[in-house]
């Protein structure tokens, strides 16, 4: 339940949006792949990019696998999600419990050793996804921070959790790669409004709330500027839970697909949500806890 | 009326698309400012782009003409057109009539000389537009030719015409800049479908008849890759009408304002529509046809 006196990030319980500083650390001193540099830019700006981390090869199987799962999902399984107005196949979910392939480079050590030399101990998955932006039709995400709604719908009671893309095309200025505000993960910005019910049926599609206003945007965007990591498939981004993101469309002939990873620390594990509703599918928030070896 | 013996560039009239070559010139020998290899880029691309070709100061002036026209536009006075879903100002039309600014602009050297050198005769205003694409809200505009809206519902013979776009504020990364696919010019992409009664009052918020299909886009990108010229405020693009262009939305903090004009050779003024439709209003087409001293 919302409690603004114990919970440090309540969020959608007023009209009037605010800006609250980070109560977590973003990394830790643990050793791991990362030289300190990266583990200081992390820590400063919110996300750490690694250019041409998996090879051609691997990426080519990694993609495989994504084309495989959209025509073979079963009909009456959940955790696919289409775009509006259309058949396309925007996102899949649950990819650790359904994926052979992506189970084992979630457990990969180029990602799991830096997961959790930032984190600083044990993770596990929350959440994993594949996202197919697709060709000439795939649609815009406005900015959003995770954690406000991994927070709010699902109970993530801190900011101690780190999302994984890998990208399994090539990320290009015209096919909307991933947007980030440098330095953001250090504010936490309460969104107005309230939770509907059965709000991630719509919100997977079109987000309206438990999102940023303009005003909040602009702030964070006072002395930072956007930026886009691109690269080719087989690149990999690191960024913090709260670090405010989103993606222009695709109208260009190449898709984006991306595979995605939350490790959430072991001491993170989700309570009850953070809101007067009901906790999300298992699909979108993981409630068996199990430590990747 | 369209007449699939007569008219050679026939559109909407199957639900098939189709590739037909371009039966005009694109550019002339016609004396002017621009060198013999601007000509031949401009010809062999369908666009050319002059960064900085307009002052500092003289943009600003043409940006505060922009934001006045926009606060003060008359309610009973059509061409005014909103983002979908809010009233913030989309873009506002017929500037030449109504804007002694934006006219002394249309009639500057710098511009009137290159588009009579490249159309090789006298011209006038076919349309002329302020577009406002908002920080953070400004939507995309999905791939089109405006040759083939223009032919098909405002009755322009030939391609005989191009645009003008000179920036009234930066047009970055990611701001949502004019994307061209260069080259396309040469081809006409002959849409499917027909054309909708008074579908301007939809098509310029949110277009769905007389796009391309993606099928002809990938077609016109298989040897060619999207540009999108970017520059400070007072810099130029100008485009064949028959260029393919789009843009995406701008989640960005910063606004893209343009103004547009289109110049149309005084031998290729409009007639009757290429449809079975009434003309568009004449703030969208101008019929009155005054050559530019």
């Amino acid at each position: 339940m919302t409690n603004q006196t114990t919970d440090p990030y309540y969020s959608r319980t007023s009209e009037q949006w605010e800006a609250a500083p980070r109560q977590d650390p973003t990394s830790s001193d643990a050793p791991g792949p990362l030289t300190t540099d990266e583990v200081w830019n992390y820590d400063h700006n919110g996300f750490l990019f690694a250019q041409g981390l998996f090879s051609q090869e691997e990426t080519e199987e990694l993609l495989r696998e994504a084309n495989s799962l959209a025509e073979n999902w079963p009909e009456d399984r959940p955790g696919i999600v289409r775009e509006p107005n259309s058949d396309v196949v925007r996102s899949i979910f649950r990819l650790h419990k359904h994926s052979d392939v992506y189970r084992k480079v979630f457990a990969d050590r180029r990602l799991l050793d830096r997961a959790k030399q930032l984190l600083g101990t044990d993770v596990y998955i929350h959440q994993s996804r594949v996202n197919y932006k697709p060709a000439m039709n795939g649609k815009e995400f406005f900015w959003h921070s995770d954690f406000e709604t991994w927070h709010v719908e699902d109970g993530m009671p801190n900011m101690r959790a780190l999302s994984v893309s890998v990208f399994l095309s090539e990320s290009h200025e015209f096919n909307g790669p991933l947007m980030l505000i440098p330095g953001s993960h250090e504010t936490y910005i309460r969104c107005t409004g309230t939770t509907p019910e059965n709000h991630f049926e719509h919100s997977l599609r079109r987000q309206e709330h438990g999102v940023p206003t303009c005003e909040a945007l602009e702030k964070l965007l006072e002395d930072r500027e956007i930026v886009a990591p691109k690269g080719p498939a087989g690149s990999v981004l690191f960024f913090d839970c709260n670090t405010m993101h989103g993606s222009n469309g695709n109208l260009s002939p190449s898709p984006r697909v991306n595979l995605f990873a939350v490790y959430n620390s072991v001491d993170n594990a989700i309570v009850d949500p953070f809101c007067d509703r009901p906790p999300r599918p298992e699909y979108l928030a993981e409630r068996s806890i199990e430590a990747i070896q």
